[in-house]
């Protein structure tokens, strides 16, 4: 069974010099756990149209899904799409039926900086719903969403359902033995049951446990079986409980 | 004047699949901002010692200064230090004085774990300090944190004025236009003022204004120059106010 994958994009010079706090990301990770989607990277870069298209290219190869967020507007900072084109070598057009939708929607007051909105990289496909004024917009296997965050979450919920992956299965183990105690049977385990992914995180400000030991994979006899392993090998006295 | 740049590689699943709050690349946007490094990028991948090897060996090429958090520990998928062997083609050695320094704090209690935490790349970098307890590890410009929040904290606190470059000078515009009416101005003056960074930001939920409009440089004049040229650009009745 191929595992679905994805990768976070986000995009903006404003969440690296400190100016926005990234929210996007955040709401993803945890919408595609939720779907059984697993996330294995998330860039953030500047505002850079090569930048943009070189991880574009890049990450569409890599993984089942890429989201990207910001970067689409009508200001000379909104490179996104010109970075989709740079990452699939496709030309910018301008797409006849949003131009037709953004002068009905701007009327008289349409301008040129507003019809801007409707250039797109050839060979993208939208994602048109009633319930959202304008389309998603997608190109391959990249959905790209903008960074503003409550039309990132419209956008993103109303088409999550797609996404939809095989749910995780996740064990978890609280001891008081300390790392080092357990680390020689933490590496058995996974060696025993690569399928399983075994995490080890320590905490340091806490009296009830000093390590919690998480278990997790697609098939929850698999997760069963190496948390067994673990509460077999571990001891037994220190183990707070188990969720 | 070259500027002084900055990558942030965040190495942990348990951050990609939500188990865990990443807090650590937030800690370093807003203190890189204030020592006046450029952060240009943001990247958070999982236990994966080819994955690590690999941005390790990109990012320490393109940018000053790479800061990494994660993955060190005794554990099976703490492969951070292995990773830093990948990038830089160095082998692990075990470190003289750090064994002796575990031998020492362990006591009769050391074991072959604890020893492995003196298991380092050849051609690593201590820095120790009397604040504390472990020394901090670079390799090249590489520095190597703990994932762990409040270690992390005090580890790159304990170091940072190494860091210091030269300030930033901002510079803000908060106005009722939209971004349409002045898309043209951001292009222009963007073109006319390459050194300084135009940034502009709709708001949807506020009746104030609608966009914050950012001119940013490492020299005050050109962020002043760049000012006054959106000022006198924009349409001063719907200024709301500027910073």
């Amino acid at each position: 069974m191929k595992e679905t994958t994805a990768a976070i994009l986000i995009i903006g010079d404003e969440i690296l010099s400190g100016k926005t706090e990234e929210k996007n990301a955040k709401f993803l990770i945890s919408e595609l756990r939720d779907l059984g989607v697993s996330l294995r990277l998330i860039l953030v870069i500047s505002d850079d149209v090569d930048q943009i298209g070189a991880a574009i290219a890049d990450l569409s190869k890599r993984f089942t899904y890429v989201f990207t967020s910001g970067g689409v507007g009508p200001t000379h900072d909104d490179v996104t799409l010109l970075g989709v084109c740079k990452a699939f070598g496709a030309e910018m057009h301008r797409h006849a039926e949003l131009e037709a939708a953004l002068r009905k929607y701007f009327g008289d007051k349409v301008q040129e900086t507003h019809l801007r909105m409707a250039d797109v990289p050839q060979g993208s496909t939208f994602i048109t719903l009633p319930e959202l004024r304008w389309p998603i917009l997608s190109y391959q296997n990249v959905y790209i969403f903008p960074g503003v965050p409550e039309f990132f979450r419209q956008k993103f919920s109303a088409i999550k359902e797609r996404f939809r992956a095989s749910e995780f299965y996740l064990k978890l183990i609280f001891t008081k033995q300390d790392e080092f105690d357990i680390a020689d049977h933490l590496t058995q385990v996974a060696k025993d049951y690569p399928q399983a992914a075994i995490g080890s995180y320590p905490v340091f400000d806490r009296d009830d446990y000093r390590v919690k030991v998480t278990i997790e994979s697609k098939d929850k006899q698999v997760t069963e079986n190496a948390f067994n392993m673990l509460i077999s090998l571990f001891d037994s006295s220190h183990i707070v409980r188990c969720e």
